[in-house]
Order: C-alpha cells, then structure tokens, then sequence
C-alpha cells in the first residue's frame, strides 16, 4: 500500500455518523462555529480555568446546584436559570476568569460526548484557526474534523471550517491523504475564503440567528485567530493546552 | 413564515441520516452515481421491464434460484454465481430486454431501502439529469436527495451530482429554498461542472474503481443524458416512469 504512511484527514458532518468514522487512534477536532466552539475558545482566552462539558441540561442544572457557574443553550436560546447561553459575548467576563464552568449545547457538547474516546479531543473555531493548524500538523497522526452540524444534519459553516482546516494543513504538507469530505471542503473553502459572511448568507443557522439579531455573534465567530488557545479535553474537563 | 409556499430542496449524505432528513411527502431521489443508480438508468435505457432491488445478498440469492436474472455487487465487485455487478456496461445486452431483474449493491439499494415509504422514490444519476430535473420542477413538491455514500460516508461523486441537480433546478426556479446540504453542493458543482473527472480525480471511490481498471466505468457514469428514463419505485419494483 502506497498510502500506508501518509497522514488521514478526514470529515465528519454529523455527530450521528462518528461511529461511521471513529478511529480510536485519531486526534479529533470538534466544530460548532455558531456557536459552542467559538464561545469555548473564547472562554479560555479570557481566563476561564476549565470546562465541564455536559450532554444535557439536567447534568448542567446538577452543577448548578453545587454552585458551578453553568452555560446552557438549546434551539439558540440562553436557557432560563443559567448564567450563561453560548454566545462568545457570554464568556468575556471578569466572573469566568479560573473558574471552573459548565457547558450544554444543541449540538457542540454532543459532539464532544460522542469522541470522548478517541486518542485527543480538541476544539476548533475560526477563533483558533492557525494556533489549532499549527499544531496538528506537528502531530504524526490521523485528524477527524467532525462537524457538530445542526441536530445531526449538515450544516455550512462548520463544514466551510473543516474545510479552512484542511487548506491550511495542505499549506503545511501536501502529503496529507484527504478523505471525500475534506476534498469537498477544501474545494468550497477556497469559493468562501475571501468572504465567510458573505458565502454563508443563506446558510439555515445563519438565517436563525439573523432572526434572532445575533449577526454581531456571527461576525464574531467569522473572525480568524481573535484567541489563540486550543482547548483540549483532559477526562471530564476542557482545559487550555500548554505547550 | 414567509418561506411556507417555497418548495424545499436538501441533500442527504448518508442512508444512516436519512432518518433525520426524512418527510414522508417528499420526492427522494436516490443517488449512487459509481455505479448502482448509472447501471439502474442503462438497464432501463436498454429496456429492462422491472428492477427489483433488495438490500441483501441472500434475498437476491433466493430470487435467483426462483430463476430471475441477478445482479450483485459487494465492495465493488461482482458477486460469483451472479448475472451481473453493477457496471452499466453489464445492463446493455439484448438478454435484459423486456425482463424482470434483481440487484443488490452496496450502498445504493440500501438507500432505496431505506427511502422506499416516502411520498416517492426515483432513480437520479448524470445519464438522466435533464429528463429527471425536468420533471422534478413540474412538481409541487419538496425534494430529498439521497447520496448513498460509501458504506455510510459521505462520498464526492454522489454529492456533485446532488449539486448537478440543485443547479439544474435553480434554472427552472430560483424561489427554491435549498437546504445548507444542497448549498454547498450547488457550489461545488459549479467548480466541478466544465470537468467532473478531473474534479474527481483524487475522490476516494473514483480511486478505488480506478486500481480495478475501471476508468472506462467511471467515464461513462459522468457523461450526462445518455439515458433519459426516470425509473421509479412502485412497490417493490422499480419501473420506468411514463408520461
């Protein structure tokens, strides 16, 4: 086999098809661009110690009741009771800053529940692109960008993201063997690189949030490299990697 | 709402979402373009009488002993003991003619399978693009396309030929509402149309067919409208559409 020692990439656009391609030896990338992973990065760039990610809003509120400051969000919306929804905006504060906090999402922490298993998880956003890039291609091992999407279906801008990943890797090495998913998203990301607003102006969750006035979330999460930090799940927790 | 009235199209990229895509009313177009839905258009072009397609090797085993004509393909070779594979070339003989025949495949009976109690299920691949979007847009009806992927993945030349079909069908209407599955593919085809085989030179099925000496396969499943016959599921057969 002549492609026995290249490095795999590869895309996964629904968190209800990891099984389909789980690799217990892969790093994966988790991508919710609006807005879990970018209000993640986020937190950990304005100082948050770590984050307990939760499948579900019961876990969250069984925090809660221990004390933990807890983020929630379904359907877009800042569930009632909790100290926080998953804008970035949300986790900017002084009140984060070493603090231990609690996270579930429609999407993005189910993502993160489904890989738990896998060799290294780490999260990704535009607001970590080129620290996150920069990593994994120092790493001699298969990468899956699994893409949260919107309840287990497709979504643009995660998949426009795994597609900037996979251009900047190929800028790195061309030697990478991409998977169908990634040449697909290498393909689109080079139509949308010059534009990202622009080229998901149609996009399902764009036109949600839009609804919701919530257009300044998503310039924000658009904007490359705004917090260089690359979280990673160490047990139950996200910490901020140290290099 | 005022997208109420607009008729939705979106794309599936794998028969294990389809449940999550799935809406009794709409039309599903099933699409497995290397090579099951290429084959599936060629035996009807060739005037094959009816298709029954069935998901396992030991059904299309029970048909052939009852004396029906078999075809069988399992990780893209045909099965010994069969009549045929799936290669459209083995769907053009004289001895298909007027006759009923069985096919099990990898992917794409198994999408049939899967769709077979929506509103309606018809058989899309580039041999019959036009006479298929045609009459898709004089429908008044939502629009699911089906990618059969490869075993569960997403794979490139099913979902540019979703894309073919998004793009065809935005020349007859622009008021369809396209789902971000078909969005993105509408891109892509647009990058992919003046040279599908050049653009899918590096796709992952395209390379296995191609270890097979295939390439001859390949190219005769991208050239566009060389069967213009809509085969479509009623019961358990699939039978050329009439108008």
């Amino acid at each position: 086999m002549s492609n026995q020692n290249k490095i795999q990439i590869e895309t996964c656009f629904s968190p209800a098809l990891y099984s389909t391609y789980e690799d217990k030896n892969s790093i994966v990338v988790i991508i919710d661009i609006l807005r879990a992973t970018s209000a993640i990065c986020t937190a950990f760039h304005y100082g948050v110690d770590k984050i307990i990610p939760v499948a579900s809003v019961d876990e969250a509120l069984e925090y809660k009741k221990q004390g933990y400051l807890a983020g929630a969000e379904r359907d877009a919306f800042k569930l009632e009771g909790f100290d926080f929804g998953n804008s970035p905006y949300d986790y900017m504060g002084e009140n984060i800053k070493n603090k231990t906090i609690v996270l579930t999402t429609t999407n993005g922490t189910q993502a993160i529940y489904a890989a738990k298993d896998s060799y290294k998880v780490v999260i990704g956003s535009f607001l970590n692109l080129d620290v996150l890039c920069e990593w994994l291609s120092k790493q001699n091992r298969n990468i899956l960008l699994l893409c949260s999407g919107w309840k287990n279906k497709f979504n643009l801008e995660d998949s426009l993201f795994a597609g900037a990943v996979t251009t900047k890797l190929l800028q790195y090495n061309q030697k990478y063997e991409l998977g169908d998913g990634c040449l697909a998203m290498n393909y689109l990301y080079q139509m949308a690189e010059k534009d990202p607003m622009k080229f998901l102006n149609r996009a399902s969750h764009k036109e949600r949030l839009v609804k919701m006035n919530l257009k300044k979330d998503i310039r924000y999460c658009l904007m490359p490299n705004t917090s260089p930090v690359i979280p990673v799940l160490e047990g139950k927790y996200l910490v901020k990697m140290m290099f």
